[in-house]
């Protein structure tokens, strides 16, 4: 595929030469010749200065690298400014900037083509595991080392794939962020003091426009860096990017879209309206609060399954090694085959000692994995924290589903995104009591849809004006302070809930 | 007075400060505020990242320094960004390059106040005391050392004239700039190599909008400049900035806008049509031919009478101390004097040998002044020098004139601009054919109508418009190439005309 209209693309034309008889000036000839193909372009002195001999090279045809350069009037149209000049190829950069990992994908946006990707772990994690830590940590002195840290991983990031597809970073002339609303202003250096103390103000919630030299990033100093606009202190750009990504700004009948990460963000909505809301279900759907949580990579257990008569484990290791560690979706299917199995109960403690069960450290553990170099054990605390938050996430979903007087039999489909690792599993989600029990095909697993948004508007700038939409769409609907989730929130600590009629809305 | 709109301004506002029912965040408060204000305006990353602490320190009450974005649209309308925040005082400074001074005026853009002005030799006279020599400089290695001299001098007048005033450099957030073609391509660091060279083509002609820091300047770097636009190779910023200044595009009946400097411009036109051109008369007329030509400053004589009988000189000397030199309108006079007084005939050769008139390196000189210091003599080879100059002055106004079916008789105002030193005498000028023999009420003198129109521009944004209109409504008329021309300026050469009755038209 072609690229539709990209945050920044090359642009071939070829000028008229001038003659006694038209005598307009270079740049004013560059400008009246886009206007007359529908672009209005600025042109920077530095371009300017070059482009009298570029173009006298070259016999007045000429290549340029067009871009973005912010939203024109209140019409959602972009004024466009000329990069570079003398340029053959284009590429851009979606960056999905996470508490915990920063993804990418490369694409070249001459031809459309995604020219891979890749992904790291979010240096300011040694700041602290949570974004409130951190901005903390920013609060107290570090703000510097936090902003510093999180351009340097994001720079290594780029440097890394840029250099295993052998593409030149100063080759790199566009770039869409989607972050959390802290993650945006950590990257942007946007002072984020204010944003946890009510009534909780970012710096900014606009689409901020700005270049690469602004951020200190490695590709194209010039380059158009785009990040995207945040609904408040607790709705970000990654959620704005991952309901571009559902499509679900754009449905008829109400959908919810459940975005999993070390925050759970839920949302439910259709074109007419959309409402969204947050909280800090902790790390633990992720495996963070597990011992032996990790990311999805070699070694990493996805998916778990407990024979109920032998109690026998299967499971699926990525890269087919020995396990090392287990992911959120494989937390998922484990916390719930150990219920199907009867090794836990429905308030998550453990039914007997025998088969797998072990002490460990003053507590009651289960064993995963044995082999001579490690053992991978679930603690009853950690059983605990994760029904925590699970018992969080779905009280959210139900809040917000009756809080527009809809019930969950109302939702003709559940987006489910995040980075839980290898996609979560409906079946066992469901059986825990986490996602409501509705009709199989009605889930939709997404991945990452905070940077497959990221990725639709490098592609596509007539986007940006959707993202805008579904930012001035959203309503914030604020949930620590909501009395019924509270309720519902303890019953949802039990397996699969207190109240089991609650799952089916 | 209150200047109406500057190119930068001071904005106090309050802000309604965000509470539990009002989470906008804080760049969106204040672009709202502004747009509900009538302004549409960026906040670029710099100040977003100063903005929620410096909004906290004051109770939401915010100065602002607010500039001209470029232009937004084809409507002629300029959006605004936010330069600074946190600032009391914003100052501006209209700036003419003229190939031999540069000019400038520095202005309280919050009072409208003119705080004062300076001027200063362009340092790029060194290279050549005519543009084209310079330009022939740039195409054979020294264009950055052109530059950079300009550059630097320019900072230098800026530095001397601020330090003058106790006023901060960095406090000033504007600057308007005029000067020719060439010296604005300088100024901006543009390509020249194609002025010279048919069919001489500029690198651009549209006003340029950049920052200080793009240019090295020594006032803020985040400062607005403007450089006016040029109408073509030989007619510049500071042309259609002295048309500004005159007005003349408002006129119902055409004028004549006539700019006395290296060059001679000739501008015939009114609210519906301007036609121009130029040619380089030579720097005669500015006396800098004449070995005894200097700028208008302590010393330099600036009017002239002979007495016809007695052929007595008095002079106006500046500063009232020993004259040291002559200034262009000085020398006019002196001419024109010469010839009352019969010194010299019709043709400017000497009549006699008697009364001032010696022999000096083989030519023929008439003493000015003498003294135990120096002696100031104009050689009849300055004399004819002059001369030519003065023909394809007037000749250009002639054909002008004819070339759009009218005559002198027509022209119910003549603007005469110029860095002529102090003033055209028009009596002195008529009677050597300088200026076309009219009733002496039309002539209105403009002083330096290109800083003049630079400071109007600077003061008030919204004649950035009336400058697009003036450059588009030009039309350049090509004079070297003109047979007729060719024909008048040789009678020209005598004084005041070998044929009289072309002087009334």
């Amino acid at each position: 595929m072609s690229p539709e209209s990209p945050l920044a693309f090359l642009c071939t034309i070829k000028l008229d030469p001038p003659s006694p008889s038209d005598k307009t000036a270079d740049a004013d000839r560059l400008v009246h010749t886009l206007h007359g193909m529908g672009m209005d372009a600025s042109v920077p002195l530095r371009v300017l200065r070059r482009l009298p001999g570029e173009l006298r090279e070259n016999e007045f045809a000429i290549k340029m690298v067009m871009g973005v350069d912010g939203p024109k009037g209140s019409g959602g149209q972009h004024s466009l400014k000329v990069l570079d000049i003398g340029r053959d190829c284009v590429y851009g950069i979606a960056i999905d900037i996470g508490s915990t990992n920063i993804e990418c994908s490369l694409f070249d946006l001459v031809t459309g083509e995604r020219i891979g990707g890749a992904g790291i772990g979010n240096p300011q994690v040694r700041f602290g595991p949570d974004v409130l830590t951190r901005v903390q940590g920013a609060m107290t002195g570090e703000f510097d080392a936090l902003t510093r840290g999180l351009t340097e991983g994001v720079n290594t990031l780029i440097e890394k794939t840029a250099a295993k597809h052998g593409i030149r970073t100063d080759d790199i002339f566009a770039a869409a962020v989607a972050g959390n609303t802290i993650m945006s202003h950590f990257f942007l250096g946007l002072d984020v003091n204010n944003i946890p103390l009510s009534p909780y103000i970012p710096a900014v919630n606009r689409p901020v426009y700005c270049t690469a030299g602004d951020l200190g990033l490695v590709i194209n100093r010039n380059a158009v860096v785009y990040a995207f606009p945040n609904a408040g202190s607790y709705v970000g750009g990654d959620v704005i990017s991952g309901m571009l990504f559902s499509g679900m700004h754009k449905e008829e009948e109400p959908v919810l879209f459940v975005d999993v990460g070390t925050n759970v963000e839920v949302t439910l909505g259709c074109r007419d309206w959309i409402m969204t809301g947050a909280g800090a279900a902790g790390p633990a759907l992720e495996g963070g609060v597990a011992s032996i949580g990790r990311k999805a990579e070699r070694g990493t257990i996805s998916r778990v399954s407990i024979d109920p008569l032998t109690r026998e484990i299967g499971m699926d290791v990525i890269s087919g090694s020995e396990p090392e560690g287990i992911c959120g979706s494989g937390l998922i299917d484990l916390v719930s085959e150990m219920f199907n199995a009867g090794i836990i109960d429905q308030s998550g403690k453990f039914t007997g000692s025998g088969s797998g069960i072990i002490e460990k450290d003053g507590t009651r553990a289960y064993v995963l994995h044995r082999s001579e170099d490690r053992e991978l054990v679930l603690t009853e605390n950690e059983i605990r924290n994760f029904l925590l938050s699970k018992a969080a996430m779905f009280s959210f979903l139900y809040v917000f589903v009756r809080s527009v007087g809809l019930t969950f039999s109302d939702i003709k489909k559940v987006y489910v995104a995040g980075a839980l690792g290898c996609g979560i599993n409906p079946e066992s989600a469901i059986r825990i009591g986490m996602l409501p029990d509705m009709p199989r095909e009605r889930f939709v697993p997404l991945g990452n849809s905070s940077l497959g948004g990221a990725e639709m508007v490098l592609l596509n700038r007539t986007l940006l004006r959707d993202v805008d939409e579904i930012a001035s769409r959203i309503t914030y609907r604020e949930m620590n302070e909501d009395a019924e989730l509270m309720h519902i929130l303890q019953g949802g600590i039990f397996i699969p809930h207190t109240e089991p009629e609650m799952l089916k809305g």
